[in-house]
């Protein structure tokens, strides 16, 4: 999940020091009133080597009252500490009510770098990720507020970064081996992380995921998120929350973790390209449909994509080269009646396939995440809670041993237009396009914000996102048989 | 924990007869309300072959419209089931709003008997019982009332009951070679049954144990917790809960679960096999705690009992034994200003051993569900919480290589009265009696739902509570040096 995130956010200068002042006005009244209330926080830094967690804190740390705060540097165990079950180094820090822990580095270096450099075995590993679970939850039903962060930068910009405190006398005793090894084992240490935030990222405890390639960006997403998780928290205790509301110089789409604005939408694969390879995919995927039923292997495939995004016609490219008697596509359009009057995912589960079949849903249980929470179907509660649930239900299918792999077809506003208009012209798809589809366009900017949170969230090891690039149609479908080919013969080479 | 239990609860006829129609008419008219209400209602039956499921499933439908609920019995998977995920098939069986659907057997199977007769891996079993609270969490979220129950009966009830079977010729074809294997391995499913209740035993969906010797005694059981949660259920949703509550005749007392009922005090120790036997044990665990020391092994002991119940004499013969080096004792008494702005589980953290160390808690963190339960010291909600919590921490020290084990000392009231009044009339013992000892002597009942509840919900493989016998001191003493010891060779012997 991690590499789709588009890491070019930025501030300019001008823009930060016009916020500057006022967010760190904010915070100081935000610590004393939390002080007052007695509510004990914890903020948490984790991240990339280099990617600025120290000067970060600096920053933060600035308009904060000294004798209300502790910062804990969490480096690797001492003899003492590795005698101790292993979170009793961080039970031991922890703030008491109304003070602020800030760490630098925390127990999720268990499952990080440590986890890196000494390797638990899987069953380790996923016990860990549990106690860190339990104890943010018995923390915060106590009343702790528990705000994460995880500073991301590209391998590039790393190894930019270690480059230049190498040069320089003064600075270049600051990386270490261990951080020329990490940045050498990015990759590696990519999964790790995508996996550390894939199980600890949790209704009461989410990651904010800061872009950090610009400082100035990365300190003001870190201090405006604090700010607003410390006024909810009061909020919630029923304390006026008497800090003025955040300044709006910054808009919430600029400190908003995107996935979408990072992707590039100028493939250009001809028709002669396109047809070639066409036919070479199809006749792949037809030979290794039928040793998925030999192997009894499930899959489960599900579309979902902007209005004309190119579902159908990547749908129809793919069931092209099925046996019939192997899959279906099913079609998802608003609940009936009966299957109102049960849970939400109810429907979803009558169409999973049999071992050895294929199902394609052509929409798909994340309606619930789009269309149900903008249009206000379900409850806000309703659709935060969604998202867990629809990542348990994806990951019990892959533990059953299906295959799973969720398409999102992504176009431009203006693609859109020009695809509307012409099926407008066309008497052969005029059927194609509805009133609804133009209102649905006209919030497409709501859609972006609840799309990127769906990619976020439910990106994980089991059930991946695909985001395909669908301005051009050819490249779009050619993708789509390419990633299910792969994941395929992925599966089949495993055993 | 499953063979604490009290089994020898029951009934007379009468008492049965003057609840019986009550009982009855309240479900006929709550399953009418929830029906109204749109409540989806899962009852679900597990436990021993034998124990009465069907019958008591016959005797629950009775009073029910039939045209608002089915039995589903849950046998094992057919072939078509076996090629979809395993929860698929209950998925397709959920009620619907308004329904109430009962399960004779339900996915408990699978970490049940499925898996008595097939073997999980222990990460596939880890990995089931994380599906199965997801599932029923997701179910309670959405609405749904989850009732479980476990039926429960000795290994030789169900001998008895299988005798009786097979020696007439109209039944003995409900007992197959199964059920029989099952009797004879009756010890090996108990510990899965234990492990089952163990992890699934969650504040949204908690078990509730039926002892299910007297058939009679079952059947109110069950009848007057489903009209229970039914009226909790209607509460919740602010619908008036119209129908009266339950009638009285049945008393709490008889219906709850115990563990402190079915203990027998009455060993008979003597001064002069005490002695001698003392100091074997004693020479046996020095040796063992060194042992300990180099093995790097930490061990964590708690003992809790009624005033007078003996912990301090039974610490003083295990520390005799013990290298002060090597251990700490730690009282616990209520909590500082500097402990009170903390999470309550902090001020023990600071106590837990070093690897090779021995702590042992005169006192602990079970004063949650204990005194500050029943002082009103801390809210429903958070006492309620702290069985998960203090579980949780418990198995994090168990991760860790600790050996946990819990001392609850036990004697009855007249014998604490008698250990009161000597104190009082002895002046070197009179320091240990105070004006608050005879108040909580006063709340004695209420201690023992608590403590019931307590030994309950925190009975865990890895951490066991050991009830110790205490109305004969020299007995106690020895049993708790006997537990150490049996405890740190079994971990020494695992290599």
């Amino acid at each position: 999940m991690l590499e789709k995130i588009d890491l070019k956010k930025n501030l300019t200068k001008e823009e930060y020091r016009a916020v500057r002042d006022q967010v760190d006005a904010d915070l100081a009244l935000l610590q004393r009133e939390c002080k007052a209330a007695g509510i004990p926080v914890i903020i948490l830094f984790e991240g990339w080597g280099a990617a600025g967690k120290g000067s970060t804190i600096s920053r933060l740390i600035d308009p904060l009252d000294p004798r209300g705060f502790f910062v804990h540097s969490i480096s690797a165990e001492n003899e003492d500490e590795s005698y101790h079950p292993w979170l009793w180094r961080f039970w031991t820090k922890l703030p008491a009510k109304g003070q602020i822990a800030i760490f630098d580095r925390s127990w999720y270096r268990r499952v990080q770098v440590d986890h890196f450099a000494k390797h638990l075995s899987q069953t380790e590993l996923l016990q860990t990720y549990e106690e860190i679970n339990s104890f943010e939850e018995l923390l915060i039903k106590d009343g702790t507020v528990i705000i994460k962060f995880f500073l991301h930068i590209s391998k590039k910009e790393q190894k930019k970064r270690f480059d230049k405190l190498l040069s320089e006398r003064e600075t270049s005793w600051r990386v270490t081996k261990e951080d020329l090894l990490h940045n050498k084992h990015y990759q590696e240490l990519l999964e790790i992380n995508d996996s550390m935030l894939e199980h600890t990222d949790t209704e009461l405890a989410p990651w904010t995921i800061v872009e950090a390639t610009d400082r100035e960006y990365a300190v003001i997403k870190t201090k405006t998120t604090i700010a607003a998780r410390l006024r909810e928290a009061l909020e919630n205790r029923k304390e006026s929350a008497k800090a003025p509301a955040l300044p709006t110089s910054v808009s919430e789409t600029t400190l908003r973790t995107s996935i979408l604005e990072g992707i590039d939408l100028s493939q250009d694969t001809t028709k002669e390209e396109y047809k070639e390879e066409l036919e070479k995919l199809q006749d792949r995927l037809k030979i290794l449909h039928s040793e998925l039923y030999r192997r009894r292997i499930p899959v489960v495939l599900a579309f979902e994509g902007w209005d004309a995004g190119g579902k159908g016609g990547a749908i129809k490219r793919l069931t092209h080269a099925l046996d019939p008697r192997g899959y279906i596509v099913h079609p998802v359009s608003s609940p009936n009646d009966i299957e109102k009057a049960h849970h939400y995912l109810w429907r979803f589960w009558q169409y999973m396939p049999k071992a050895g079949h294929v199902t394609i849903f052509d929409r798909s249980w994340y309606g619930r995440v789009m269309v149900e929470r903008i249009e206000g179907f379900c409850s806000e509660n309703e659709w935060k809670r969604a998202y867990k649930e629809m990542n348990e239900m994806e990951e019990s299918l892959a533990h059953s041993g299906a295959i799973v792999i969720k398409f999102w077809m992504h176009i431009d506003k203006d693609e859109q237009e020009r695809r509307f208009k012409e099926r407008m012209e066309n008497p052969a798809k005029q059927w194609k396009i509805t009133d609804e589809d133009w209102r649905n366009r006209e919030k497409w900017d709501q859609y972006v914000v609840a799309v990127d949170e769906m990619l976020l969230r439910t990106s994980t090891s089991y059930a991946p996102w695909v985001i395909v690039e669908g301005n051009n149609k050819y490249y779009a479908r050619l993708k789509v048989l390419r990633t299910v080919i792969d994941a395929i013969e992925k599966r089949l080479n495993e055993g």
